[in-house]
């Protein structure tokens, strides 16, 4: 099953796509609500949306909780060892753009792709195990920790890098987890003016959402709606001899195939980048 | 002027202090919807409060945003340098507890303490100069960023370790800018059951609070509510030979003299810290 929020001539709503390929109105403004308000009931499915456009599927995550360095070859890419926990860090709601979206960040910025599988979490979590993580997931969506690679690397702590408003492309539909088998696989894709900059498989993720949210439900307590994104493959910018960074105009596609894909333009403005 | 959320027989409201030291209700429930309705205005004083009693302030921040390596002192005793730019990280609302309140963590935890001034935001703050950010700021008032030193050192992100629910004290009462002068020094003072541990004064801060929120709305958008902790002075147990960690049942007391101080006591419980 696909969920999205989508946007028709009569406003936002929440909307499940049916076995005729038709999306259907759910009774919520948007996803966010509609897993505030409660388990998600498919015989809520009401009206066929004619004209129905998938726009950031979670517009008020209480929390957005990244994986850094979960893919071996990302890792070593980055001059790292296999880690023995979880590199845990922050996004906002402010941080994270819809499809079809700009990526708007202030020109002058070392700016770098990070394709990646994202966790949208069903049920409350709070000290839970594996097994009730697991069955907490509500599905699955496609991100891209969009990081600006100077700021990140100005401290230890690579929030200031990975946190700037509306740079994180999130969607554009949440599949439910009958329908991704993360475990065997599913291929994690970015391309820049469609060019193959990335591509990984979720088999090899060090820690898998199961884990991740377990780890992290330890800690602070995780909610409907709440989001986790696993990290990204090897075939980041930074990566590369010498680094590669986006340019004004350039147009990233995020694809996790069975998922959907994101296609997100660069939009570099003036304003101020001072500090 | 003080500011509080205080609870009397009547339920949880926001106050503030009259001239004759009496709780007055301002129109919200707490500081936190007070503060997201619009600019506090003190002609709204009404009914006098008896028995009020301050509670956490601020229950729904957006954003706790929380810089480390502030102070020269601390810089120097956890071995580092004197930083070019703040090292930021954050928190959740979840993270924060109120005056009096009890710091719940599992048992087995290596628990240090980091009295901190908190920084208010009363106004919207997007690409902010410093003047703006230091007209925007609300009031001050006093927090402990208690660290589990263990999880913050598991990998490079201290995230892990700074945003255990319900382990950061913060209260009891915010405190206006015309009351507290940052610049000229006030002391940060933290005590373990009675023996004093902590002592700085604001006036050696490398960043101060107009510069961190105008260095964090560079990338975010602080709003009206949301919260900046300073970082911590010199004195806090990790950087003692040997270390010292708290153990169950430590009071520790956090003061700002002129803000006001938070009294919490430790309560390790059997709950997992697994993972």
């Amino acid at each position: 099953m696909r969920l999205a929020t989508v946007i028709t001539e009569a406003g936002s709503t929440a909307a499940a796509l049916d076995e005729d390929g038709i999306w259907r109105r759910l009774p919520a403004p948007d996803l966010s609500a509609l897993m505030a308000a409660g388990p998600i009931r498919l015989d809520d499915l009401t009206d066929p949306l004619l004209g129905a456009v998938p726009v950031q599927p979670l517009p008020s995550p209480g929390k957005v909780v990244c994986c850094g360095l979960n893919y071996g070859d990302h890792i070593f890419e980055m001059g790292r060892e296999l880690p023995a926990y979880p590199t845990l860090f922050t996004k906002y709601a402010d941080t994270l753009i819809g499809p079809g979206e700009p990526i708007e960040l202030p020109a002058g910025l070392k700016v770098d792709w990070e394709a990646e599988l994202a966790v949208v979490v069903g049920t409350a979590l709070w000290r839970a195990g594996r097994d009730v993580a697991a069955a907490a997931i509500a599905g699955y969506t496609v991100a891209n920790d969009v990081s600006v690679r100077d700021w990140q690397n100005r401290t230890s702590e690579w929030f200031q890098g990975k946190a700037w408003d509306r740079s994180t492309p999130i969607g554009p539909v949440i599949v439910t987890p009958d329908e991704v088998d993360v475990a065997a696989g599913v291929e994690v894709i970015c391309r820049v003016n469609g060019e193959e900059v990335q591509r990984g498989s979720t088999r090899t993720l060090v820690f898998d959402p199961a884990d991740l949210l377990a780890y992290i439900s330890t800690f602070t307590i995780l909610r409907p709606g709440d989001v986790v994104l696993t990290g990204t493959p090897g075939g980041v910018g930074a990566g590369r001899k010498p680094p590669r960074y986006l340019v004004d105009g350039d147009v990233v596609e995020t694809e996790i195939p069975g998922i959907g894909t994101l296609r997100n333009a660069v939009a570099f403005h003036a304003g101020p980048a001072h500090q």
